[in-house]
């Protein structure tokens, strides 16, 4: 149960942002210039870092959502991010999304777990600074949001469909849209 | 030295602010949203919250900026904000404010370790849903700028007195207000 009063109808982040619509629109603004707008890394790249790091952080919610945002951007769907959740270093991902993905992960555990020669790496396998700066901000912005989601014990969807409904609204109109959709059915 | 090249006129978050300038402003809206909005909890309490996070995140230039913002808002100024840092279990705060302290110790951790028992001794403590909603978000938000900071390898100022001379531009104009200035400046 929700450490806060919620609506038991919106699971997940979902509730939050309807209980504090004045902290929902800058969450969203900020996810959808990092995951959606124009970008070297695609949205399907984006979303697997997100995804990759809920993961590592156990946020169940979180890593459900972005697994379903990514499978659904990316060609190998499920499949292939469930191969990166299992082992990044061995999944069939390139050279460059391996290194941003060690990038990622060593975020997860604290900034100044980013070393060097992770860069380095990550910058000889063809990465920008841009896509670096993206793929830090990326993953510490999902320590944020699972600790968020997990911080008020919010509730998981019933319907395991969910995810994959969800991600089809994501796609078509991004996250302020979804979040306006939201509140429009609310009004 | 920076993981990437920032201006190096700019140290912490905002020569990334100035290299990002897309993800700048959703991240600036939602601390104004956060720390300065109108709210039960005065802007000195949530910064010492975000102050307190930064510390445990042992994130130095995140943990200077926010205690030299809390010690400009709260009467017992920077020596009662090293109480805080020291032990917030005996520092001279308020019950509420010693529990919502616990519960961003725990959400610095995982968001799993926050407990009923936490946020029903803030409730008891007279603590409401948004004040626990906050706080959480809070500390969840300041693991993230902590890990921006610090995962981009970003410079300390070279002045001791930049935070308190940068606290002094917060309060006046919050945090979209300064990062105006900034984009102004080298406009």
């Amino acid at each position: 149960m929700p450490h806060i009063t919620l609506n038991p109808d919106e699971p997940g982040i979902r509730g939050l942002f309807s209980f504090r619509p004045e902290t929902a629109r800058p969450l969203n603004a900020l996810v959808d210039v990092l995951l959606r707008d124009s970008n070297s890394l695609t949205p399907g790249e984006r979303e697997l870092i997100a995804a990759y790091v809920s993961g590592l952080n156990d946020c169940n919610y979180c890593c459900s959502s972005h697994s379903a945002y990514a499978a659904a951007q990316l060609p190998g769907g499920h499949a292939f991010v469930q191969e990166v959740h299992a082992d990044a270093g061995s999944a069939p991902v390139s050279d460059k999304m391996k290194a941003l993905l060690k990038i990622a992960a060593a975020v997860q555990q604290s900034g100044k777990q980013v070393s060097g020669d992770d860069v380095a790496a990550a910058r000889a396998a063809g990465a920008t600074d841009v896509e670096i700066h993206d793929t830090v901000l990326i993953a510490a912005a999902f320590c944020m949001f699972n600790r968020y989601v997990d911080g008020l014990a919010t509730a998981l969807p019933d319907d395991p469909a969910f995810y994959d409904v969800r991600a089809q609204r994501i796609v078509a109109v991004g996250y302020l849209g979804l979040l306006a959709e939201a509140q429009a059915a609310q009004a």
